[in-house]
């Protein structure tokens, strides 16, 4: 019996500062067959997450970093191509976590079949997955938003914000998003219903906060760090909630980067910052699901995808999430 | 009649920097006899209080800045001389917030009798006041802190955290403090029963809270800011909480200093920082003085004091506590 052939991308060297396409090697394997209880999976869909960044370093933090050699792990939606698993069946649709290679096999427990007719097969990268669960948690949970109060939301078009923007207009929250280009703005005003600016085009990040919202922030969902935390700390009412999400501006920085001068506002005004990572909040995942897929069906949440082609492509695409490449989802299709 | 005289000290010259002693003026004034409702009070003790230099800028925060010109308010303890209040008798000792003056004539209303069964007069501008009141709240409120946790507990030998490790103690805590000199790392270690270390002769701050607790803290209580807390969140356990008390560090500071280059820890140790001003939990406070009267009567809590005598060296006392120059509260005595 012949061998099944894949290719997978690996880390093979530990980027200082910005990743580059050499710190990253395509590589040919052989498949084994699937063996009982497991499953040979053709993936279609990769996901490139800002995340990954934190986990090529040395240093564990939630979970261990990448080993060099070895395949970048990550979220990936395929087709089950060849099951010895109970529950799996021959062109079920599946989401794993074995990251970016073609194919691969894999035990079926790992291995969670998605349902097509909520959303698009890649909507469970974004939308419907962990980009859209951790906007979903950083909203309802970590910030428990309400009704007429007013957020600021950073890196709002990329996958986490632009769901987070839209879920707080939803409560009735007033949004005020920032992005790096005219395109991610208008994005931004016409799809996600929300008001929108350009950073890049602004000379004062904390006058045009104020600017835009004379009263303050209850709420800032900051996806970016640095100077956008910085002046949002500056923005906020008393009492402010900071949903701590991302830090996007600073993970490729080969120092760590000076925090926000103004944290001492934290307690003249009394904010609450509180950083959350969504698989600490895997319990709430079904609730979410059912949530989003209602909002899917009755077209109440929109998304956008910025897609590279070929499993070749993964690291070009990744590094795009560091300048801003992707408006909504960045995905690979295989 | 005769017009009764006092001195006071006023702020004249909004500081830039570390407050001087030519920022302050000692003026001489003539006092109205008290009308009807009113009290004449001759303090014996007045507080300083790192919160005060907050007030010297132009910037409101949580309540107005202090006027050029006008006196420096604040806690003061002090006798009756002259009531014409039907709650106030002569003799009584009351608590204000009148400030930096030997006398004041003013609305009984705003003058709150204490009781000198339970604690010395002065005491209630430090452990049985807002310095006890607002450690009781971030140990018990902000942090609520449980017994066989670890709290790492920054300006410990201060009013603020003299009274914070003694109350995490009592709860069954663990408690590492830090503090700027060999006498106060003794005071805490043989009154307040915490492990202490000089951070003065302390190389690499983290690596030393490293040392002291290598699973690191449940809580921090900060009283300082800048390099012990950028420390002490790359030293926290994850889901951790940091209590923002204060930031005497940057305090003087003419422009915001850098904040915390650690900050994104928050995000993957899943870090909730909190900041607090007593004031918004008045309601607490009967609850506070209950205890804290219970535990003193009980000698269960120990407190120290650095004492300058005289209305004209408050500057003096003020500006020692950005120099560290007292070990537990700053007061000065008329």
């Amino acid at each position: 019996m012949s061998q099944i052939r894949s290719r997978e991308v690996h880390l093979v060297n530990r980027p200082a500062g910005t990743p580059a396409r050499g710190d990253f090697a395509v590589v040919e394997t052989a498949l084994d067959p699937p063996a009982r209880g497991e499953v040979q999976v053709r993936n279609l869909w990769l996901s490139v997450d800002p995340y990954m960044r934190g986990l090529m370093g040395t240093t564990r933090t939630y979970i261990d970093p990448y080993h060099l050699g070895e395949v970048m792990t990550g979220g990936a939606v395929g087709t089950v191509e060849v099951s010895r698993h109970p529950k799996l069946a021959e062109g079920d649709l599946v989401l794993s976590n074995h990251g970016w290679r073609d194919r691969f096999v894999a035990s079926g427990d790992g291995v969670h079949p998605i349902d097509p007719t909520l959303a698009p097969p890649q909507a469970f990268l974004g939308v419907m997955g962990m980009p859209g669960f951790t906007a979903w948690l950083g909203i309802h949970e970590i910030a428990r938003l309400e009704a007429r109060e007013t957020v600021f939301v950073t890196g709002a078009a990329g996958a986490v914000g632009s769901v987070a923007c839209q879920l707080a207009r939803r409560l009735g929250a007033r949004v005020v998003a920032s992005a790096g280009s005219d395109d991610k703005v208008r994005w931004l005003a016409d799809q996600a219903g929300v008001e929108a600016f350009n950073y890049k085009q602004t000379k004062h990040l904390y006058r045009q906060l104020v600017k835009l919202c004379r009263d303050g922030f209850d709420v800032t969902f900051d996806n970016v760090g640095g100077d956008h935390l910085e002046a949002a700390l500056l923005a906020m009412r008393n009492h402010g909630r900071v949903v701590l999400c991302g830090m996007i501006g600073q993970y490729n920085a080969e120092r760590p980067p000076a925090g926000p001068s103004s944290l001492v506002v934290a307690i003249t005004k009394r904010l609450t910052l509180r950083g959350f990572i969504a698989f600490d909040h895997a319990g709430l995942e079904p609730r979410f699901q059912a949530e989003m897929a209602g909002l899917i069906a009755s077209r109440q949440i929109r998304w956008t995808e910025t897609v590279y082609e070929g499993l070749e492509n993964a690291p070009a695409a990744f590094i795009g999430l560091f300048s801003g490449a992707n408006t909504g989802k960045m995905l690979v299709r295989l």
